[in-house]
This record gives C-alpha cells, structure tokens and sequence, in this order.
C-alpha cells in the first residue's frame, strides 16, 4: 500500500511548473512570483462524495472537474489561471485511482496553463477542495456588483445541458433509464461530468462586461446573485435560451428546469451595456464561444422570469441551496 | 435552519479585512494585492473528524487549529500571514456551532494581522480546509533543502506537549485516565488544541537558518525530511530536548515518544551554521520564544538518536503517516 509520502511523490512527479514557481510541492508552502501590475485572483471550491458527485464517477472526470470548477470562478473574474493546490482526502490509497484522479487534473492545468504547487492528502471520506489563483491587471477583475439597470443580461454557451445530465444519471440509478439516443445521452453527461471553463471568454470580457459570475448555482439563482449584489432586479426571458439538439430531446418541464435552476453548466452570465451588443459578440466570437442575449436589468429587487403565456412572473425557487436541497 | 448563503453571511460579516484586500469574501473570487518586491507564500491544510480531532472538540479550538496549522506553515518558510480561504464541509448547518468555529479562526486571524477573504461551505462529513497566503522578500523565503553538514539542529520552544496532550485525551476516552494535576493536563490539552503559529520566530529567522520547517509528523520524521531535502543525514540528542514540568511529570516512555515522535507540537525545526548559536539566540529572545540546540548535520542518509546508552542509532519508525499510523 502507497504511504501518504509515495502518494506526494507521484503527484510532484506529474506536476508541470511554470517559470514563476519559485518553489512548488514538496516544501512547507509554495513560492510564486506575481508580475507587476497583476492582482492576485483567488478562489476554492470543494466536491464531496455523495453530495457533489456519485462516488463511481470516474476519477480522471473527478479530477478535471475538481479544477474547472476552480478555473470557472477565476473565469468569471476575467483572470488568467496561474496555479492551484490540491487537498485530497481518500479513506484508503488507490495508486490506479489516484493516478487517474491526477491525470483529469493536470490535463485541464495543462490546457490552460496552470501549476500545481502544492495541497494535502490526507485520509478521510473521499473529498477534493481545490485553491486556484489567477492573475488580473490591477483593477480590472470582473465583479457581481458592476450592472446598472437597462444593461443587457447575457449567457455564454448553453445553460442546462450538466443539470440535464444528472437527471439523465439519477434516472439511470433509479433503474427508470430515459429513452435517449447515446449521443445525447453523451453529450449531457459529458458536460456534468467534464465542464469546460470559460476562462477565454473571461478575459475577452474585461472592460466590457459591468457584471460577471459563472452558473454554478442555477441560471436564476445566479443571476439573482448579480442583482441582489448590484442593488438591482432582472428580468429573464427562457425562449431566447438555446436549445441545441441534446435539450431538444428531453421533455419540456425537464428541459426548462435545467435551464433554468440546474448548476453545473460552468458557462458565465454577465451584463453589458444595453448598446454594447456588437462588441460582446466580437469578444466571443473572437475565443469561439457564442453567448446569448437573454433579458435585462431592472429596477427593484425581483428578478421575474417571463411564462409561456407572456406573462412576467417572480418564481417560488431560485435555484441550488446545500443545506435545503 | 440556516441556509448555504445565511452560514456565508455569518462569516462575511466577521471577517476583517486589510487594505491589500481589492475584493474580500462574495464574489467568485478574492482579489489581493501582492506589495512590489514581495513572493507569495501559499499553503494548504485539512483536518478531518475522527482523522485530526474527536468529534466533540470544541468549535472554538477547531476553528483555532485549522488556521494555526496554516500559518505554521508560512512560518517555516519565513513568511509573514496576509490571507486565508475557508472550505467547510458540515454534516448539518448549527449557527451556534459555526458561530464559535468561526470565532476561534478569527481569534487566531486577528492575532497575525490574518483576513479571510473567501472559501466554501458545503454539505459532507465535518471537513476544514485552509489555504493561507503569506509574503516573503523576494528569494528569502526559509527552505528544507538548504542544510549544509555541520549545521547544528535547533527546535523552538518545547516539542512534545501537544503529542502528550493527544496521548492524555486517548487515555481519558478509553476509561484510564492518567494520574496528572490539572493544570499539567491543561497545559498538554491546551498545546494539542490551541497550537500557537510560530510566525515570528520563522520572520526573525530569515537570513539566519539555513533550512526550517514546522514540526507537523514530529520531531524525528521532520528532521528526517530536511535531511533528505538536503541530501545529508543528522544526529539528534533527545537529552537536549527541553523538559519543562509538564512533560517531567509523564512516564518516560511516553514523555519520550511524544518528544520526537509525536506531532502536532508547530514549533519550528531549523538548522543553521554551527557557529551562529549567539545569533539564532538573539533572534529568537527578540521575539520571546527560546530554541534549543539539539543535534547536528553530517554526511549520509540516516538520522541517528542518541540513546540512553550513549550510542547512535538508527530507530526504526520516524514518524507520522496518515495511511499507515
């Protein structure tokens, strides 16, 4: 059985570095150099067994989503990913598993240029909080705080299609499987289980964007966050959301709740300037990365969603809560 | 019951902050201001239930220990504590419960000029993890590889108690309870419970100890680690090591094991040149914390204990190690 210092040492044998780690695992702490003019970006996020993921889930998914759920808050700031620790508490050391784990982490790091430099594994119910920080010129992060009202209230890519995944998962569990064809089926699970942060399109959206966070909540619930933040309300319309293909195939009320109040989908909601439209589709178009125009900014407090008789209504349930769900 | 965002709240509004703080605890991330001239300093802790503590420890001391062990760790590495993120996992949210966790990190934080600036709460088996950011000078953060033969070993303060206190606990769950005076258990408890950083020990030291750490797997294991680290072995004279009325009051055996095997303690393990004993002594008396000297850097691989004999040996266990203790 691998010790806990065997487990150290192959994790430190895969890490990457970059030329500003002064002193990545290994040490009591890590060193790194911020440049000048940067502000340092931080953000940590945990998954738990049985409550963030199913406990069969394959370890190389476990350990992408570990970070991207990481990168995706740095995204949401407009911050370049730099580094990341890593805590990893496992009831016993599997080397097979733990090196399947690492692999899904360290290729999402390597896709976005990221270091692990440190962290603690340590024996426990199996969890994963990961640390990340980023890097931002000195004033220019992206906040919640920024909308003003008239702003135009955008999404990037498609929200709902990780929520719908679960549900196609938990189906599945419950031995009542949905008649889907395997490539959507695929592709649902695929973005629950592999996210892809948006940190491109982050960046592409400094000084454009007024507000900026990333769906992890629920499209609802976080864009209640940015109103609730700004001292504003909102307005959203479901029929300008996109609805490709995998959506297309699931039945409606399914479909609309992930749309609507599922998490997981890692795409960023944010608001412009209402006359601002060209430049936002530039940006994105710019890092390949459509998003969608789907309501506004308003005074008040409420964010209303509008039904499917036209009418304009406050919803009972906004979305994801830990200790009510 | 409290919500996810409610527990949030309760800590935000705790949470002191620092003028290099840009964007504190409630956006996606933190955003922070590392000063010209200065390297980051960044390290990682985890304490599980029924892993790093009783279930039933107090809150206070729980949320004490999960930041003290952190800054610890930047005080190995000479750093000066700026910031720290929380991630908390909990079975169920209990306001009163987190009130005093909370408190008993802030207590500590408030002591080292610490801001809380961001983190996560979520549902799963009670789990803590900080992240602790420090500064250092560029280039004069204290490294485990920088030992050079002939250095002598110093440790600070008295490295046993907390191991000895942990013993103490054991004891008294188990139904036999050692016969100690009260303020000798108090004294054991409080240093496995309420460890005290030694962060201006680990200031004074930069630019004097050739390599430090904090002693987290106990003595002998940490020295074993900056002896590999710097590609020497050493030699450690338990008879130097302090024995302050507390642990003169123990069995020998036990007072013995906890002294260098046992962890927990947070003192720092240095070494510095063997003809500087003046110097690390003024540096140390600056800051009101004494270090012994108690043993020396050789040629080789082996740390190698004195014992009661006179005779140098190799012991067969070093230490700590959580998936093989």
């Amino acid at each position: 059985m691998p010790s806990e210092f065997d487990l150290i040492a192959r994790i430190r044998s895969r890490a990457a570095l970059r030329p500003d780690v002064a002193l990545g695992i290994g040490d009591d702490a890590a060193v790194l150099r911020v440049p000048p003019g940067c502000e340092l970006v931080v953000t940590s996020d945990t998954l738990n067994a049985g409550v963030h993921f199913f406990e069969d889930v394959p370890p190389f998914d476990l350990g992408w989503k570990a970070l991207a759920v990481n990168l995706s808050d740095l995204a949401a700031m407009g911050a370049r990913p730099a580094w990341c620790t890593l805590a990893l508490s496992l009831a016993a050391p599997d080397a097979a598993w733990l090196d399947a784990f690492v692999g899904g982490l360290l290729a999402l790091a390597a896709d976005h240029d990221v270091a692990l430099v440190g962290g603690d594994t340590t024996r426990g119910p199996l969890s994963i909080n990961v640390t990340a920080h980023g890097l931002v010129e000195a004033g220019t992060a992206l906040r919640r705080d920024g909308a003003r009202a008239g702003d135009a209230v955008w999404v990037t890519g498609v929200p709902g299609e990780a929520a719908a995944g679960l549900a196609v998962l938990r189906a599945e569990r419950e031995g009542r499987a949905l008649a889907l064809a395997p490539d959507v089926r695929a592709q649902l699970v695929g973005r629950l289980q592999r996210p892809q942060p948006r940190v491109a399109a982050g960046c592409a959206l400094r000084g454009l964007a007024t507000a900026c966070l990333d769906v992890s909540d629920g499209l609802l619930a976080d864009l209640g966050h940015i109103a609730t933040a700004s001292g504003l309300g909102a307005e959203l319309d479901p029929v300008a959301l996109p609805v490709p293909p995998a959506l297309a195939a699931l039945p409606p009320p399914l479909r609309r709740d992930a749309q609507l109040a599922g998490g997981d989908d890692y795409e960023l909601c944010f608001t412009a300037p209402a006359d601002a439209d060209a430049a936002v589709r530039a940006a994105l178009a710019g890092v390949g990365l459509p998003a969608t125009r789907i309501g506004r900014m308003v005074p008040g407090r409420d964010v209303r969603v509008r039904g499917e008789d036209g009418e304009w209504r406050v919803p009972p349930h906004r979305g994801f809560d830990h200790f009510r769900a």
